[in-house]
Formats: structure tokens, sequence, C-alpha cells
């Protein structure tokens, strides 16, 4: 653990946007989440954990950065930027808050694309206080960067890519939670984290795709793996998804199917949502479920199951969609986080190979 | 015309990997190129036209700078690094000829990942002989990055994808003679370029899509696309692509299929490639025409025709497999070098559209 962390979530919090915050509460081995700052939701005096799934984890949300510090008087040792906003920008009206966290000399984390780092008062600020900047998707070095070499062939577990049919439909929790439902079952699996949320959680192995060089997201992405594989021989890897193969703004799964080599694929879909997120005032609606099954057919790999997102579904309509597709697709389909995913696990490779 | 050009391929002139130094001879607008520089051919006395497609250009090899010095006194004003290796390094081997062109106050022109620039030594010894380091693959700053908004729904005119089935098969060639055959045609036609090598062509519109961040891929192209549609109103797109969608060391394609959406695709193949390029010793065999053009319907788009690349095929096994494909594929089939590409034009779509 590096310390304990007050996340803002841009006053948005039941937004998909705050999926950065969300996974913080869910869960993550470097930050413990003690706080969420959110006005509309510290007005109504609810815990994150309820808010975001029904299930209370004793963290209150508070309203400011004063209304922190009265009820946590021994603070906090990072604020965390919780928002991931299309385009990565920093919001101009979060500036205060950041200026006001540096000088109670807390750390702040940002995981967007345009990076604190590079405003040279803020710099000072921290300094000045004893804080840190922490730019998680700050590219390493050219020279730190790996180009694709092959080395994926000496990996001998199963590959499991977990790709969803839009952003932000729980590909980093539904790869979480496999991880841990094979652990659970005594079968030793690691994941590899592609984004910064997942870094955030404490991932040991992978890398920040969409802040890579194109030319080089194979080559990151192969050497997560290998590095994952020689340090610890697991059973399994589950490698987490990006955006979506259809992805408007930018397509993208080919790169685990192909540089990583997946040996299959667990796809995440969201049934009550029509347009690509986001996209909806450009009409790009999401693809069939099965055209997507294949797409990624066609791409020579293939679909060991379905997670169904259930954001705006009730129950009978989660229900009727998990039904259905078992039955057009003939595959197992499970809905994570009303009933875990170790439905899927039967369907996985076996390891070593039988 | 930025002015006159030594090329240098790392003295591998007739290999693949010399394709930028291919590229302008076979055309350019920005530098004229008159002669280059590659010890094997200069030994030969062989003109590198010749050499390259069997049509003569004038442009003869010289063995070392003094060697070009003795034969061309009033000297050049560019020395191009026409070279691309995977990793996109600087050869150690290359400096004394880099440094010894700079002494010269010949300007060095680096199209690969490493930067000259970022090199405290030769930025001073050009700054102190009054040459310029042009980076070609330097990013923007990120603040000049372009996040994919939607506005390629404003282009009117159809935008055809140039693939290809591998790396360093033609795209960018066929690219460049597709639209010069609509402009013979009196078809107005624009091209997108994507890589470092139409850049240094004099390209106008377009990006190096292997050296941005992932994450602004997409928007990148969206705006080069709509920036060329604004400017010049043709009729016709064309868009460059890169690597392939089956490349092992990281897949490329959808995101001219998504983003830039993609009326159709020309498809480049290169029949007599068994392996993927320069993963032969790791056994990755490209995959049979018809799968690859299956994978781009599988992403709602059409294969509209096919230019093949001859390489290591005789006159009569390139018009073999010219009639194989056509007959197994339905679609028109050209061989862009040995015959052009007017044979595509009419099976691209009208504008206005019909």
């Amino acid at each position: 653990m590096d310390g304990t962390a007050l996340l803002f979530a841009g006053h948005q919090f039941d937004q998909p946007q705050a999926k950065t915050a969300h996974g913080l509460i869910r869960g993550g081995d470097r930050y413990r989440v003690i706080a969420v700052l959110d006005q509309p939701h510290a007005q109504a005096s609810a815990d994150a954990g309820e808010v975001l799934d029904g299930h209370a984890r004793g963290i209150p949300f508070v309203s400011s950065l004063a209304d922190f510090h009265a009820q946590f008087p021994q603070g906090a040792d990072y604020l965390v930027l919780g928002v991931a906003n299309a385009g990565g920008r920093i919001d101009p009206s979060w500036r205060p808050l950041i200026e006001e966290a540096l000088q109670a000399s807390i750390s702040v984390v940002n995981g967007l694309h345009e990076f604190l780092s590079d405003d040279a008062a803020l710099r000072a600020l921290a300094t000045s206080n004893g804080a840190r900047l922490i730019d998680v998707r700050k590219p390493k070095p050219k020279a730190e960067q790996h180009f694709w070499c092959g080395r994926i062939d000496e990996v001998r577990c199963p590959k499991i890519a977990v790709l969803g049919t839009d952003c932000a439909v729980g590909k980093r929790t539904t790869t979480r939670l496999l991880t841990e439902a094979c652990t659970a079952q005594g079968r030793r699996a690691e994941w590899i984290y592609t984004g910064q949320t997942g870094w955030m959680q404490g991932g040991r192995y992978g890398f920040i795709l969409d802040s890579t060089l194109n030319d080089f997201v194979g080559g990151e992405l192969e050497h997560a793996i290998v590095t994952c594989w020689e340090d610890t021989q697991p059973e399994l890897i589950f490698m987490e998804g990006q955006a979506a193969l259809r992805n408007p703004s930018g397509p993208c799964g080919a790169e685990f199917l192909v540089s990583g080599q997946a040996d299959g694929v667990v796809l995440v879909h969201p049934p009550g949502r029509i347009y690509h997120k986001g996209w909806q005032h450009r009409g790009r609606k999401l693809a069939p479920l099965a055209q997507e099954v294949a797409l990624i057919q066609a791409f020579g790999s293939l679909v060991l199951g379905i997670a169904l997102n259930d954001s705006g579904l009730s129950e009978s309509e989660a229900r009727d969609w998990q039904q259905r597709y078992r039955e057009e697709l003939n595959l197992p389909v499970v809905r994570p986080l009303a009933e875990g995913v170790s439905g899927l696990l039967p369907y996985l490779p076996p390891f070593p190979p039988s």
C-alpha cells in the first residue's frame, strides 16, 4: 500500500466517467480509499459503496477539502483525480482543489492525458509543501519502451483477453473478478493492467495502452505478459482490454488477439446501451453482440463467454438478455456484478494443456 | 520543394527496409533526390531507379559523402536517412556520416523513432554549421493533437482505405498511384499520408500514425481527413494504411475503417511472401487473402479491389495469382508496378453519390 486516498470524482460520481473512482472503491492494493469528494452525494449523506453497487463500504462523501479535514483530521496521503473524461484534459474548475490539496501536503494522482507536472506553478507548490504530482499516464522514456519481438511464444499458460463492445462497460472489473475467482478456486491467475486505473489499483504487470506510442503498443503488451509469466509462472493470465474493436473514437482489441496471442476472449457487453458511450449525438450504435463475436472469430480468435453489464436494465430485463444470448450464441453468459463470474471458469482453457 | 536530397539507405538499398528511399525515388514534392549513398550499388555504377524498378531516373549511387561531393560539387540541402528498421533506432555505424553531413552544412532528415535532436552533440554541430536536424516522427505537442469528435460525418466524398496484408507491401505507393490515376482521369483525388515517408514525399494532409499516442490516432486521422475535405473539396480521398490488421508486432487498419469511416478498401497483398516480414523465425505466416477480405467485411467494410505486390514472383506466376484471386474473390485485381492501378478506378464509389 502506498497510503490513504481521497477520491475526487468531478462531482459526477454516478456517471460512467467516474469509472476510475468506481474501480478504486471496488478494490485495489495501492491506495486505501477513505472518502470521496462529490458535492451532490455529500448532501445526501450517502456511502460511496452503497451508491456504487448497493454494498456499503464505510466510505463517506465529503463536499470539500475543508469538509474532509473536519471529518478526517489525520488527512490523506493522496488526492486521486478519479475521472476519465474524453480527451483527457484537466478541467480548469478543478485547479483550486488541486492547489488546496498541495498546500495541505497531499500528493495528487492524475490519470488524465494532461499532466500536472507540466505546470511550473503546480510543481513549485508541490515542492514547497513536500507533496508529489503523480501523472500516471506520463509515457516511459522511449529507450525503456519495448518493441514486439515474439517472446510471447515462450509463455506457456493460456492468455485470456477481456474485451468489450464499448468503453466503460466493466472490462477491468471483469478482469479482476475473473482473477479473484480463479484464485479462490486454487488456480493461480494473474492479470495484465492496460489503463491508469489498473495501475492505481496496484496492478503489478501492465502498461497504459492509450498513452503509449502506437508502434510500441504490441511490444509493451508482450513485455508485460512475458515478465508476468517469468516472475510468477501462473496457470492463467487475463488481459484487461481497452475501448472496443468498433469504438468510434479509436478502435482497440486486435492488439490482444494478434500481439498478445490471446487463447480466448471474454466479451463484456451492455445490452441496455444503444449508442457507443459519448457518441449518441453522432448516432454511433453498438453492433449486435453476435456481430462482435463474429469479428473476433474473423481474427482467428475465440469468444469463450459473455459478461453482461446490467446498467439501465431491471433485474428481469437483465435475466432475459442473459437467457437470450445463451441461446443465440450458445455461450456461457454471466452477470459479473449481480452473480460473479465463476460461471465462466469451466470454459477457460486448462493448464497444463490437456 | 524544400530542396535537393542525398538519400542514405543503410547500404541495403535492395531490401524492403529501404522503403523510405524507394518511395522518395518513385516520387515526391518535398525533395529532389540527386543521389543515393549505398556502397554495394556504387561499386556496380548502377542507377537507383534502374535497380528499384527497371526505370532509370538519372539518380546515381555514391559510396561516401566525399564521393558525392566529388560528383556533385554543389552539394545537397538534405541528407535523408531512408531506412525504416524494426524498432526505429539509429544504427551507431551511421553516426560518422551524420556528423560529416552536418559539418558540410547539410541538414539531416530522420524518420526513425530515435531522434537526432535528442543528442546535444549533434544539436551543437548542426547549429554551428547552419544545418537542421529534422526528426519527422517527433510527436506534436499534446495540446495540438486532436481527439476524435465525429466531424468525419461532414466529409461528403468517398474515403478509400488502402490497407495491406503485411508491412512493406506497397500501401503508400498504391495510394499515390491511385491518386495520380484518378487525377489523370479528371477526378480530383487527395491522399492522407500516415507515415514518415509520406511526409517526406510532401504529403499535405496526414499524420505519422505509429509515433502518435494511441488515444489520439483516431482523432488525428479524422482531423487530417476533415481538413483535406474543407481545404480542397475533392471527389475522392485515399487513406494510406499502416502495417496490417494481423501484423504480429502490432495490428493496424481498424482505425481507418472505424474512425476514418472508410467507404471501401483497396487491399495490397504479396502472394510471394509466406511469412510476415521480419517474423519468419517466429513462424508467423500471412493469412490467406480470402480470410483478410472476410476480416474487413466483419468490420462492416467492403473490399473493392486487390493490388498485388509481385515481389519474388516471375511474370507468369504473378499473372497466375492475379487470375486466381479474380476468380476466387470475384474482385478486380491489379498489379500496380507492372500495369498501374487504373483497372481499379471503375470500382471506386462515385461522387456525388449516384
